[in-house]
């Protein structure tokens, strides 16, 4: 799935990632209105609000970026409904070619972590067939437990050709309460990056391994030096755009062959049509605003890449 | 719901939890036969022969009990219809009387975390409506990304007077990995124990917070270390039987009132007949298994913590 990723970059010349991560305030009216009139305002309206939202922004941008990155919690918070909208983003994102960054943060021990690699990754035994739960190419996971959280889905991701991004300094304010804590005098980021770079050695695509990681565009310095430690690894980079991420300091996430990483942005994209800067567009059109925010996007992040 | 847990703790007399896990290998012929002869060999199948097989655990266990741990992944790996099966859980358990740890691990940040926390422990908004998505009455979550992603979670238990159990020190092999690792002078786990303690203090109840810790039953000398830095805590012990934790090695988990811990078993209760001790009962009576192992795990805890 790496080759995939790396070739739908190479194809669409955009190392970006566009987060699925809708919320009722993003949606237009005139689609919840419809949305509510059908299934009354209930989990399984809020869905339908949430699918015919993603449909229309994927249909319009799905040509122009490599992948696309569902935030389940989005989802999850409308119970069943929610998790089917998830589940048909996924199938339809796949059908249109687009390689998807299930973004689950799971992370687990022994069973649990096999399940949950399983649920998003692998497909499940029932009697005497073989099942897809979920279905993503790639998962985000949580290290905090340690190799017997990972070595599971590192297991599916073998058999099933699938990728993960594990994190390893999250884009946030206080992550470096934990994270940036001196272990053996590095931070606790390094050590879990230099774990990342040996479990990633055990699973090379071509050029580059199946298993990534994700550091915060917010942390540029941590960002060069992890791209050192984890040279094999793609980083998945989140917090561009609405968390300050600025695209000048995400050259050096990148490698010298101009891969290596994928930006995220998630609300810039999406939600385009609620800024300034896109006021054109009205929220009839609000998918269109989405179509040139990737455009923006692609622009940005190349120019920053052609400059260094 | 701390209370409740504690007035639940007093009346069984038994300071331990169900875990709610069901794997396939778990469940008896004669229910998977069942199941697949009404749904198929499908995922529907599969999420019936579980939820035929917790309901006649619950019924048999539910009145010695105070709490039922259900580990969502075990739910997620069937997909959709799994998780319909977590939902009609918890749903059942919570009628049965039994508080309901949903054991999600989930964290993430900001409105991510504020989504997840809607998800399972609180109500979203739909229209003019306030509806319950999946209704735990606690929650697991994972600290490594620090209190952007605790905060969220708490906001919503201060607000529908649910709990958390954040992970501290976890019961598995490597837990030590990263929880272990020396940060100015002591383990990253007490540090994060700190973190909760504080935590906890914000969201008192009467004698206890409802913000929790799980504490692996492996590691006994890091849980008598853990209880005095979060005095106010209960904490949640996974590792008890399969994993190797023994009921001795557990008072120390325990507050002098005999409160502040509650003792997690999962597969030594529900799939107690598959056990050598438990030969007697056949697979059709795997429930009365279960029942007679939860009786031997009370008396195991209460004899401990009597002998103490």
């Amino acid at each position: 799935m790496i080759q995939k990723l790396i070739t739908n970059i190479r194809k669409t010349n955009a190392p970006i990632v566009v987060g699925l991560d809708p919320m009722m305030g993003f949606i237009p009216e005139h689609i919840t209105k419809k949305a509510f009139a059908e299934f009354g305002e209930t989990l399984e309206g809020a869905a339908e609000a949430v699918w015919q939202y993603n449909k229309a922004i994927v249909d319009e941008i799905y040509d122009l970026i490599p992948a696309v990155k569902p935030q389940i919690a989005m989802y999850e918070q409308f119970g069943i409904p929610g998790l089917m909208t998830f589940k048909k983003t996924v199938d339809y994102c796949k059908e249109k070619g687009l390689v998807v960054i299930g973004d689950v943060k799971r992370g687990d021990i022994g069973s649990t972590s096999a399940a949950y690699a399983t649920a998003h990754l692998g497909k499940v035994k029932v009697g005497a067939n073989l099942l897809t739960p979920f279905g993503e190419d790639f998962a985000t996971v949580n290290p905090y437990l340690g190799t017997d959280g990972i070595k599971p889905f590192i297991d599916v991701c073998k058999e099933e050709k699938k990728g993960l991004f594990i994190l390893v300094k999250t884009s946030n304010p206080s992550s470096g309460e934990f994270q940036d804590r001196i272990v053996d005098g590095k931070p606790l980021y390094e050590l879990v990056g230099e774990k990342v770079a040996e479990w990633a050695q055990s699973c090379m695509g071509e050029d580059y391994s199946y298993i990534g990681a994700v550091v915060g565009a917010t942390y540029p310095e941590m960002g060069k030096v992890l791209r050192k430690i984890m040279p094999k690894s793609f980083i998945l980079v989140p917090g561009y755009g609405a968390q300050g991420g600025k695209a000048a300091d995400l050259v050096h996430y990148f490698n010298e062959d101009g891969l290596g990483a994928i930006v995220n942005s998630s609300r810039g994209i999406i939600a385009a049509y609620k800024q300034e800067k896109y006021a054109s567009f009205s929220a009839v059109d609000f998918a269109k605003a989405s179509r040139q925010a990737v455009i923006d996007m692609i622009e940005d992040i190349g120019s920053a890449l052609g400059n260094r």
